[in-house]
Order: C-alpha cells, then structure tokens, then sequence
C-alpha cells in the first residue's frame, strides 16, 4: 500500500505557479499582491451529512472547491489560493484519483492553486468504516477597500439574485430529476460575477443555507427590512412545474445549496447590472427592495399577501 | 437548543484587532503586512484517530491549535490568523466552551486571532455517533525571503534539536506517567525559536511523526545525508529510565507528537545558538551533522555502530 507521502505526491503535488513554494513544506508559503486585501474562508464537508456514502468521488472533488469559491464570489474576492485536508478510511488511489480530478478541473478553470493539505485515515467504529471528511480553506484577493460585506445594504436598495433558486433542494426532494441534480452534485460558483459586482453591489452573500436565511443573513448586519415578490424569484422550468405550492414555496425560500448569490444594489445601478447579465450570460432578476425598519423580511404572493416563510437550514436544528 | 448561529457568536465571536473584519460574513478580510509573505498550514484531527473519544475538550482546544502554531515555527513565521472548522454530533455548550478556552487560551498568548470558521453536525452511523472533526488552518507572516525551508541544509551543518524527544510516545505507550501525558495533551508549539531561528538555521521542521522521518524530510528536500550520535538525542529523565532499551530508541527515534524542531545550522552559529537557548530558557542539543550524499540517516550507538532505524508513523501505513 502506498504510503501517505507517496500518494500526496501522486495526486497533489503540481508545480505552484504564483506560489512561493508549493505543497510538500511544513507550511506554503505565498505573496500577497501589494494593494489587495486578502479573502480566508474555510469549509468542512463531511460523509453522512453533507453527501451520502458512495457519492461520487470527482462530483466530489468539484463540490468541496465549489462552495469554498462561492463564499469568495460572495465577498467579490478574486480565488487564488486552496488548501486540502482529507481523511479517508483507506488510502483508496482510485478515489483519490477521480476526486483530484474533480477538484483540479474545477481549480484551473478559476486559476486557483492548491498550496498545501493534510491527508489523514479515519478509523473504523466497530463496523462502521470511517468517515470521509473534506475541509477545504480557500485564500483570495480583492483591492483594499472593494470587498462586499453582508452589512452593506441600504434602504430603497434593489434586491437581486443570479441564476435560478431551488433547484439543488429539489434534487434532495425528488432525486429523478436529472437537471436538478446536476444543480446539486456540480454547483457553478458565480465567481465572474462576484468580481465583477465591486463597486455596484452595496452587500452580498452566496446562497448555501435558503434564500430567506441567507438575505436575512445581510438584514440582520445591515439593520433594514426587505419586501420580495414571490412571483419574481428566478426558478428552472422543474421548479415551475411543481403543482404542490407549498412545496414550490420551500424550495425557492428555503432551500440550500443553490450557490447562486443574493446582492443588493442601488436602484441607480439597474442598467449597469442588466448589461452586466447579458456580457456574462447569466440570469439576475431583481426581486425586491430593501425597506428602512426592523431585519425582517416580507414575501408577498402574486395578489400582493404576506406569505409565511420557513426557516432554512440550520445545520444543529432539533 | 440554540441555533449554528448562536453557537458561532457566543463562543467564537471575537472582536477583530488586526483582521479587516472577523467571524461572521462569507470570509475574513486581512490586511497583510508589507514586506512579508504568508504561511498557511493546514491539519485535520478526527476522534477516533488523533484522540480519543471523551477526550478533554480544554486540551483538545489547545492542541488543533498547537499542531498548527508548530507548522508556522517550522517556517520561522510569526502566527497570526486560524480559522476553525468543527463537526459535532450534537450542539453541546459545555463542551464548546471548554474547547474554546483553550483553543483561546493558547491563542492569546501568540496573539492569534480567529478569524472564521465552520461548524457542522456529523451524523450518526447506526448506533455509532457522529465523531468530533477538527479542522484549523493557520496564516503567519515572515519577512519575505527569511522563511525555513525543509530544503536548505548543507554538508558539514550541525544538526539540532530543541527541548526533549520521545516524551509524547511514552505517553501512549505508559499512560500512567503524569509528565509525559502533559506533553502528549498539551503540546508547547516553539513558536519563539522559530521565529529566532530566521537568518540563522538553514533548514528546520517540526517533530511531528518521529525524530527519524521528519529529520528524513529535511534530508529528502535537501538532497544530502546525515550522521547523528543516538546519546546526544535530548530526553527526559521519564524516558531515560526506561529499561527497555529497543523501547527507549523507539521512543526517541520514532516517537511522534513531540512538536519540537529539528534544525540545521552551520557550524559558525553554534555560539548563537547556544546563546539563544540560554535567553529562551529552551535546551537546543546539537546530535549530528548533515553529510554530503544520498539522503539517508545514520544513528551511531555509544560505540559508534550503526543501529537499526524503524520507520516512524505513517497514517496510511498497513
């Protein structure tokens, strides 16, 4: 069996480019752009709750970057550097070769350098094999002073959401829809747009948790109220065609792992962000405004009724 | 029980000094300094595997971040940010809270902050519960161009070891010996001689999976052998009383989970170093010397014959 230096060096040892020094020190070593401040976010992936034994290990390797650069795209960040802690129950080369290619693929289409990691056994529980566990720490640089924060939304601020909700929660909900599953196994982080919203978005987060918790996330540290139109959310032509409209509802106001990016911005900025949508030809539907007030958020149905919201995902809920 | 997002500001969220912003949006924002580079490292402890299950959470706390604080001492930077990802199976305050004194603890007295983090539930396998998971990641800064490198080590340099080897090892292998379990639970990451050692060792690494493979590491990098005096290997008076003589030598040879540094320095630094041992209240013994030729180490015994070297940990090993 080959050793945990050997199958580092296999998988994951590549030249580093902009990198001081690459994998295979005690620590990487980097050199932050002069003017940039720099952009940390980590995320920890676990087998049994956040996918299911036998997934896919390549759908895998995508994912685990894939959340760690949307968290980047929320923060207008451009992602330049990744680390990778893995713990397997065996030292599984074809796992771990299907996995980097996930992974890799998805690193180079965003020049994202993989700078150093840990990999590690984790132990069988009597019959129960070890868990695989993936935490990904992503690094990324944005110019000082042109990161988007949650607290940064104003009252009279357009609300806005790229692409299309719910689709990842119906995957979850009715595992045959095939288009809906990619949506969950392989999500597209708005990196490009992220970027590109410095200096036209006033806040921004990515969509993990459900729409509705995560535009409460920037009411809640922007002190103000919001007001949404149900029928404005973006939604796929699966979503739409649910008949059960509860169903419906929770999908688009509370699903998670869409990864798409909820923003706010002035009503001066429309055209800007309307010509910015078609050069990147990506969806974003303004679907509301922000309201001076209390962090609350209203939803009103298409004859302009307060609906009820669910909460979303809370990863310690009863 | 309180939410993820309770749980994230009552024991985790602290106010930021250095850090642009802290805990609690998409990523940090840092500002790194000018002139330096960063180090970023990155370790996964599992229950099960790196400790026990009904382990101290206080020394737990302390030691996901002392394995880290022991990469950055490796590369002579100075500690500065971590982030903390941590699965649960269940919210359980007490045990954050001890977790995050010592975690907290430790971190102040480096003047490390925490700047983001994830927390997640691991779920249960049948009647097996979900494991703790820990993952940090660490950043330090160290003036561009003085970082320790694995890679740097030439013939003739001496080659150094700080503190005392094997104590860690004893501990698993006697548990009932107080003074090395201390070491064990709370390792001293030498955070210090790290960033003492910058201009003044030409490679250096941290004792982490046994004296024989880390120096092994050094010499792989460095392209060159070494010769070291098995009696000038620093130990403790708990592990010089052992009888066993396979078992002293496996413990000083092999013994990982030390986190002191092994270095190497011309032999012009002895002086310094001597006088830096002195200052920093550290021993810093001097066991060998690196020689030209194959990467390969050599353990002399009392009467200068070579002894048998066993491989150290290894965490895919059969």
């Amino acid at each position: 069996m080959p050793s945990e230096f050997d199958l580092i060096k296999k998988f994951f040892d590549r030249p580093a480019r902009s990198a001081a020094l690459g994998v295979g020190d005690d620590a990487a070593l980097l050199r932050p752009s002069a003017g940039m401040e720099l952009a940390v976010s980590t995320d920890l992936l676990l087998e049994g709750t956040h996918f299911r034994a036998g997934a896919d290990a390549r759908k895998l390797g995508h994912k685990a970057l894939a959340v760690n650069l949307s968290d980047m795209a929320a923060m207008g960040a451009a992602p330049r550097w990744a680390t990778l802690a893995l713990a397997l129950p065996a030292a599984d080369e074809a796992w771990l070769e299907e996995f980097s290619k996930g992974f890799f693929a998805l690193a180079g289409r965003f020049g994202v350098e993989l700078i150093g990691g840990d990999t590690t056994r984790s132990t069988a529980q009597g019959a129960v094999p070890g868990a695989i566990v993936i935490c990904v720490t992503i690094l990324g640089e944005v110019p000082t002073g042109l990161a988007l924060f949650r607290a940064g939304a104003r009252p009279g601020d357009d609300i806005w959401v790229s692409g299309q909700l719910g689709d990842a929660a119906l995957a979850l909900a009715q595992p045959g829809v095939a288009a809906a599953a990619r949506r969950l196994d392989k999500p597209e982080p708005r990196v490009e747009l992220g970027e590109r919203l410095r200096g036209i978005a006033t806040a921004a987060i990515d969509v993990s948790d459900g729409f509705a918790q995560d535009l409460g996330h920037i009411l809640q540290r922007s002190g103000a109220g919001a007001m949404v139109e149900y029928a404005l959310l973006p939604r796929s032509d699966e979503v739409r065609k649910i008949q059960d409209e509860k169903l419906q509802a929770r999908l688009l106001l509370s699903g998670g792992d869409d990864y798409e990016l909820v923003f706010t911005a002035p009503q001066s900025n429309r055209g800007e962000l309307e010509a910015l949508s078609a050069e990147l030809k990506l969806a974003l539907s303004r679907v509301g405004s922000v309201q001076a007030g209390e962090p609350r958020l209203q939803v009103l149905d298409a004859q302009g009724r307060p609906m009820a919201v669910e909460r979303g995902f809370d990863h310690f809920a009863p």
